[in-house]
């Protein structure tokens, strides 16, 4: 038997020898595996204490268990001692958010009302029938064709008219809620709440629908300069106050011009990045005047044309406008990526041609722009959006949006792990696009064995609700009994490493994490010994 | 780009060099070509005109997908022309099933109501409201305790009273459905509905619950001898019918005797394999003077002990009683295993010291009884459960039953693949007990791609409704695009060579095998060439 257990060691050693975490156990220090062992434990107790159970207060889930579908577990997520401890660690990079997504409805609703010059409409009238289907159209209007219409709920109201935001807010008839009924009908327009994730919207395709139209709206107030200079910092702020201290997000430069202070769509790319550097520097020198230093090394922007409708010659142009801007703002644009859903849209097999031109172009310019490509958000095998990683990674991809499907090709695997190709995971958007049923049935945990480079991502927060990466991490720490804070700090310290920072950027922030980690260790020892152990 | 395209065929083909049929299209016949096509032309035509669609007719689907729900898509499935095609098809081997769970429950039901000894009671009267909750209890009486009572339903029933099948149905109260309210009763006993499987016991473990009461139920009736023969007859001619020419099947002996024809316990393990062999014989006979002797080349038994409750000593019973069998009936044991959920009951590695004295006492004894066991039934990651896949490998396990978390194992896929250790896959069941939401989150093809043996299985098709393998074939054929007719022939053709067959018993299944592939890829071709066509 003494042999049996030996051998069974060894084979488990071997099997995952390819982790991350393979060598952490000897390397870590006293106070991390004490740690370790807390969180083990609150893990543990939690199953059994808040997840093992019928959860008849809890609509549309009959019982509740770990890493169940994230809109139903929101809420008893946020109860957890788990959580408490995951939502103050600190993250590392957020290497995969699409910008327009990435602010709290509410809070994106809140700024929109400082601002008069944001209008809305409708397509119909809005009534107690209408209200669950018509979605809200916003859109800052040129002050001379402001309105001073009252409401979009009054029998006055014709289809199409604009009404400013505050009015229809503030008249928004009180049989369908009032006040808090606006603020609702609009969140719901700007998120996906679980009966249509779960139920109403059951498969990938109609579940992206409704995710498109959240975008579609959300676009009409992010579009406005001034609500986009607030948008962004507000994104910055609330990252870093969960523990993000760097952030590469995906910025979608398919219309021309946002949308100026005067109303008129007039600004172009090159305004967008003059504003985002100056929000960096305000939020610096803010946390600067807090001592806060240590906790924002800065953001990058990975350049996203859109997919929908794309030519290569329409994509040629925004390769072009890719390099300009890359010359100008060096330190801003950081990489190129298509986006959209991967299933119903073209591949990138389509846009080879430009594709290599575009690298051409850069080695003749001396530029470095990587392409960091969607691929393989699908639960297709062999399909087009499945084969995109093929072209990814020929195309030398530097890391890899999603690679949902990547688990299916070993050979391709076996080229992440040697090239340090990171996949860019995001575990909630998946499940709530219904890639996977729940957090159990992912397939991070398969990619980890193998040896690929994985980063945790939250994707779109503001539709899904996983603000911040607490969310995220929780959600993989929970479902496996492998994985445990060493492994997290793996993942979490990597994202700096795959992150496009040059060297010495990266060694700094390397250095700032390091010294966060050793801060928060020992408050989760501080904080849980002995509560834990009691 | 020419340049890049050959680049790219060559890395596909790399990334699927392991996989079953990563040789097939070369070796094919110029028939089987064209008849892969076919399917090809119909699964891609139906999934538009079958799958992608709104379904308001479908109780709790608002959309249907390919590879969706299995209880909820079956209806669906019957109607198109994939599982026309995939019913003719031949299955070769059906290696895991549990014998208790093998027989439509409806079936089951008829050849019960021909058998006078069976009672059946309930532990409260039923009503409008007990029917969804109260089981019925079945069993055979010794005549000396037949009873005359009328009615389960009747207010003079006392809870515990023994009442005579045929009674209980024909005197079913009206009220209640009558004869055909009681069936429904019955059947909804013995299988799993789909607002059980995918509402209201929405987890592994609370599904697992409904699951085991099908067992219990069903139990009543299969243990009684008279039944049982039936039974086993049933299961083989349904198999046949199906396309399976050859089973191995998990037989409990976890009770010592069954309840023989004078309804007292008292036949032993040693006659059930006795009728075992009769009905095999017989089936044999009767299709031999059908001229279809070559579609059933025999069946064998994988002697089965249950986890729930089992001690080491215990298990010594069991292992010395499987000695004992394997010595009188060496043609009908094929292999040990141990049944139950994984999740909740003893990991593998509790039962080590025993199973090393029974490996070593067939060594003195000269026998061969290979474990076939169950391991990584589960979602778990490090979980026990998921650890049963170590234990089953260093064991040396000729299969494994399931093998669902393998796809998480590295090394142990890298031992599968080297040492030929099939898996028993069983996607429909897996989806049933919610390992898997649907068909395309299923890791069959992340097994597949890493050249991992498979073969594909029913398990409890009593319970799940997934009779034969046409459905699990279909299941599985239409969520890929890589997966072709010749990768189901490879599949089905697999698992005759992973069977427990003799090399002359093997040789001569194979050649059977070869011979009536090539009449049903004539065959499908000739149907559907000129209609697929159009």
């Amino acid at each position: 038997m003494e042999e049996y257990v030996r051998e069974r060691e060894r084979l488990i050693v071997k099997d995952r020898s390819l982790r991350v975490d393979a060598n952490a156990f000897g390397a870590a220090s006293h106070t991390e595996n004490q740690a370790d062992e807390i969180l083990r434990r609150i893990r543990t107790e939690e199953h059994e204490t808040v997840w093992d159970r019928a959860a008849p207060e809890i609509p549309g889930a009959a019982h509740v268990f770990p890493g169940m579908e994230f809109l139903t577990a929101r809420e008893t997520i946020l109860k957890t001692k788990l959580f408490q401890a995951v939502s103050k660690m600190p993250k590392g990079a957020l290497l995969h958010s699409h910008l327009d997504a990435t602010v709290n409805a509410r809070v994106l609703l809140n700024i929109a009302l400082k601002h008069p010059a944001i209008h809305v409409r409708t397509s119909i009238r809005l009534t107690g029938e209408t209200i669950y289907t018509v979605l809200p159209e916003f859109r800052p209007l040129p002050q001379d064709e402001w309105t001073s219409l009252g409401s979009l709920t009054d029998s006055v109201y014709e289809p199409g008219q604009w009404v400013p935001l505050l009015n229809a807010r503030s008249a928004f008839e009180s049989d369908l809620g009032g006040t808090a009924g606006f603020d609702e009908w609009a969140v719901r327009a700007l998120t996906i709440n679980p009966t249509e994730a779960y139920h109403t919207h059951n498969t990938t395709a109609k579940i992206w629908e409704k995710f498109l139209s959240t975008f579609a709206v959300a676009r009409g107030l992010v579009r406005y300069m001034p609500i986009f200079v607030e948008y962004v910092r507000e994104f910055f702020l609330s990252s870093i106050e969960d523990g993000i201290s760097y952030i590469e997000t995906r910025i979608p430069f398919w219309y021309k011009y946002m949308i100026g202070a005067d109303g008129q769509e007039n600004v172009p790319h090159r305004e967008w990045l003059l504003i985002y550097d100056e929000v960096i520097a305000g939020v610096k020198r803010d946390l600067a005047a807090q001592g806060r230093s240590d906790e924002f090394v800065g953001s990058k922007i990975i350049y996203s044309a859109v997919k929908k409708d794309l030519t290569c010659e329409g994509l040629e142009w925004y390769l072009e406008d890719c390099i300009a801007l890359k010359q100008e703002f060096p330190h801003l644009i950081c990489g190129f990526d298509l986006v959209g859903p991967e299933d119903p849209l073209p591949p990138l097999i389509n846009f080879i041609v430009p594709f290599q031109r575009f690298v051409a172009r850069q080695k003749e310019l001396g530029l470095d722009i990587p392409f960091i490509l969607h691929a393989g958000e699908t639960l297709g095998d062999g399909t087009a959006a499945d084969m995109n990683l093929y072209d990814a990674i020929l195309l030398g991809t530097k890391r890899i949006g999603h690679g949902f499907s990547l688990a299916k090709h070993p050979k391709l695997m076996e080229l992440c792990r040697e090239r340090n190709i990171a996949v860019e995971m995001c575990p909630i958007s998946n499940e709530i696009l219904r890639l996977t049923g729940s957090m159990p049935m992912h397939p991070l945990p398969i990619l980890m064995n193998q040896g690929v480079p994985i980063t945790l991502n939250s994707d779109d927060p503001a539709a899904f609700g996983n603000m911040g990466l607490s969310f995220d991490f929780f959600q993989v720490l929970i479902v496996s009994e492998v994985t445990g804070l060493l492994t997290v700090k793996a993942l979490a310290r990597d994202s700096l490493k795959y992150a496009c920072l040059a060297p010495e950027e990266q060694s700094a922030a390397l250095a700032l994490f390091d010294r966060r980690w050793s801060t928060f260790v020992q408050w989760l020892v501080d904080t849980f010994s002995g509560e834990a152990r009691s």
